[in-house]
């Protein structure tokens, strides 16, 4: 008999910072919560980065998962904008971690992948796919709704043999 | 009677964060520690974003300083070193304003400034001119050096009228 896996995943952004819980049992899938942390752009940097801290330190110790699952997303616009995204996907990565959680990461393509079937597609059809695989599931923004497609990536991936060893060889 | 001000400056990395702590009273400068927070490269990222975090946390919970600042550096390599330093960068950013202390920025030209005299200078420089204006500072690594060399710059920009003004503004 295995258990319920409830896993968070995010989607991280300085603005925006998406997140999405859900839990895994078997072969099924069922929406926990979504949302979205946001900054105050007229706030100091440092500022900003603890409020996204401390919304998501509140949905992880309020939702309690087991695991995180974080985008790996690469801007391929200017040297700023992709400085500015590794400051908001650093603390994405460290709340979890902090919480004692194991943390994944995800390219854009293998979460397409995974709720889409193919490793292209926009926005839009994440969305819709997100609803397809979990019909109950509500979120206020696209980040929201990236961050539940990136929590059923991990879901996919964790038990994949692959997976496995390389947890275990880690932990 | 103006009070001693103490002063951490960081300098980021994922693989070595170099700080250094100054008191500031009037126009004398005093060194009081430097070191490097190293994480380690085969850990996974989100275990080394919390090493960075529970080494800097330490430092600034022992050593109790009042302001921080940190260098705003642009790196022209690609763009997944850019986002490997912007993770760091949050991580250093975050941790001090966790504490309650103001997190000032200063891009390098303006650190060289400082302590070189010119926006201009390597490393090499910015070493002996750190040990020129603090004799008894000793550092293990050059990024502990340019830590402090960045806590002598926001010594130098936190009494000016602009900053002042911009500190009333935001606080």
């Amino acid at each position: 008999m295995t258990e319920a896996i409830r896993i968070i995943g995010i989607d991280p952004g300085l603005r925006r910072t998406g997140w999405g819980v859900v839990e895994s049992l078997g072969n099924s899938l069922r929406f926990i919560a979504a949302g979205t942390v946001r900054s105050d752009e007229k706030m100091s940097l440092a500022t900003r980065l603890c409020q996204l801290h401390d919304g998501l330190s509140d949905v992880i110790h309020s939702l309690m998962p087991h695991e995180a699952a974080v985008e790996a997303t690469f801007v391929n616009r200017d040297a700023a904008a992709t400085l500015k995204l590794g400051q908001a996907r650093g603390i994405a990565m460290l709340v979890p971690a902090l919480a004692g959680l194991a943390v994944a990461e995800y390219a854009p393509n293998a979460v397409k992948k995974a709720v889409i079937g193919v490793g292209h597609g926009d926005k839009k059809q994440i969305v819709m796919m997100v609803k397809v695989l979990m019909p109950k599931a509500s979120f206020d923004t696209e980040d929201a709704a990236d961050a539940l497609a990136i929590a059923i990536c991990h879901t996919h991936h964790r038990q994949s043999p692959a997976y496995r060893l390389r947890a275990e060889l880690a932990g």
